[in-house]
């Protein structure tokens, strides 16, 4: 059913079933355990002026996000990377959001609880970059410490990229109309977890901090940590009480879409820079200049 | 995109957007965030011989989840009711499973954390009733205790009906790899949660018990409550450790598909009874003597 769907649906191509289409007319069935339960995974790379940034890290997550939920990839990396490209060179984009995800089918026996009876649904796409471009960035954004907390690991864990939002979309919203324009979540013990789409670093003396590595597996922030390393940056992954981290010198947001992003106020206390402080300052500059470095990227085919 | 679905599709009748269609054909764009975020919410009701029962309650829950999740119903319960009548009669089915549901829909600003820019989709469908048949129920499950924790109240409030079922799934796939047919998840403190779409009730010395109403909103253990006062037979909602629910007399599963299904073991200890216990026997009794009852249903129109 060709049915009406309002809202911002970008031009793009899309592959799944061994056939390439516009993204517009990529579905899923309201029957596919992927929408049902979301029992499905994905990943999201970017491209920057026809070359992948760091998509052997994305990969080596999709694939074990994909072996953790037990939801299997009918393709090989090698074949995904082909299947990325094509939709990249489709598309005609030059700078790209690309998507790749699997989700779990609909049963052969109409049980919604028969997991083994289902056959996985593969599918991939490529879309305009967007996010907070590098303009936007500079600017910065507000961040609340959110009083939800993100799902556990005894329930689901976080390593595994799925379509668990309910959390994170709940603590944006308060967020918003508290006036913020976006939150960080926390987790059981009142330490700082992760946003909604995005990782969180702060600085504090010189060191830069992030949430424990056992809770999230950001591609962004493993490029920062190389980065810092690079640069005699100190970086520790570590459990950090959100007191402690509302009392940082400088806080930014990490993600694939947009990058890095300074924060300029933690709650109702303004950081000490507008934009981004000397630390990030370093880490921004050297993440954008590792888009062309041969050793961090992949050409698009 | 026709994409070739593989899997079970049962024939039915939807509605979405002012339109009736094939079941087959309603399909949720892979950019809606009630897929991405798993941003929805849903109730399943049932027709017996052209009866809805309880509809009153599931249109109450809908109503709620819809609400508490910042998901606008488009339409009234009367509405939504006639659509429900519809589907039904035009799939020609007197036996049915009857789903609702409304998710986020596409930001129009395309940014994915802008819940305010989209317009909600609302739809319904009815299928063919399944579920474990009343011949097969009284067959019994075998249940395992899970060490999976349910996703916790801090982080989504689990009487708004959702689609977050990666926790409920993986007890599953484990307890059916260990040679169980089902699963009840525990909460952090260690008490008896759910199980993958059911709700769990134990009887104890005459008492009927199921799990903290705080944390649920079944509709069938709403219904049995109600059945057991009218029977004489006790009923609490209460904390149960996973100890004592070991030692139960009897055990049995409610959910809107199958109604009262009696489980036989308990990990690795057999129930005295090998189906059925005399309590559980009562109230399932009663329970589809109510479906008859027109206080207690709603004549699909």
């Amino acid at each position: 059913m060709t049915t009406q769907y309002p809202g911002h649906v970008p031009d793009g191509v899309a592959y799944t079933g061994g056939q390439y289409t516009a993204l517009k007319d990529l579905m899923v069935s309201i029957l596919d355990l992927g929408y049902t339960q979301g029992a499905a995974t994905y990943d999201v790379a970017h491209v920057i002026n026809n070359r992948f940034f760091r998509l052997d890290w994305h990969l080596e997550r999709f694939y074990q996000s994909s072996a953790g939920l037990d939801l299997a990839i009918p393709v090989t990396p090698s074949e995904l990377t082909d299947i990325l490209s094509q939709c990249v060179r489709r598309a005609e984009l030059s700078n790209a959001l690309v998507w790749m995800g699997v989700m779990q089918g609909i049963p052969a026996t109409g049980n919604p609880r028969d997991y083994e009876a289902c056959a996985t649904r593969f599918y991939a796409y490529a879309k305009p970059y967007y996010g907070i471009s590098n303009a936007d960035a500079s600017a910065g954004v507000s961040l609340q410490v959110s009083t939800v907390q993100r799902i556990p690991p005894d329930s689901v864990d976080p390593h595994l990229k799925n379509h668990h939002w309910l959390d994170l979309r709940r603590a944006q919203i308060e967020a918003r109309r508290q006036g913020y324009d976006t939150t960080v979540l926390i987790d059981r013990q009142g330490n700082i977890a992760e946003g909604p789409g995005f990782s969180v670093c702060a600085v504090r003396n010189g060191t830069v901090w992030s949430a424990d590595e056992t809770a999230l597996g950001s591609v962004t922030v493993r490029a920062i940590r190389l980065i810092a390393d690079e640069l005699g940056i100190p970086f520790i992954h570590s459990s950090l009480p959100q007191d402690e981290f509302r009392e940082s010198d400088e806080v930014f947001i990490a993600s694939t879409s947009g990058g890095i992003t300074p924060v300029i106020s933690v709650d109702t206390r303004p950081l000490p820079q507008d934009g981004f402080g000397p630390v990030s300052n370093r880490l921004v500059r050297a993440y954008w200049e590792k888009h062309s470095d041969e050793e961090w990227t992949t050409p698009v085919q």
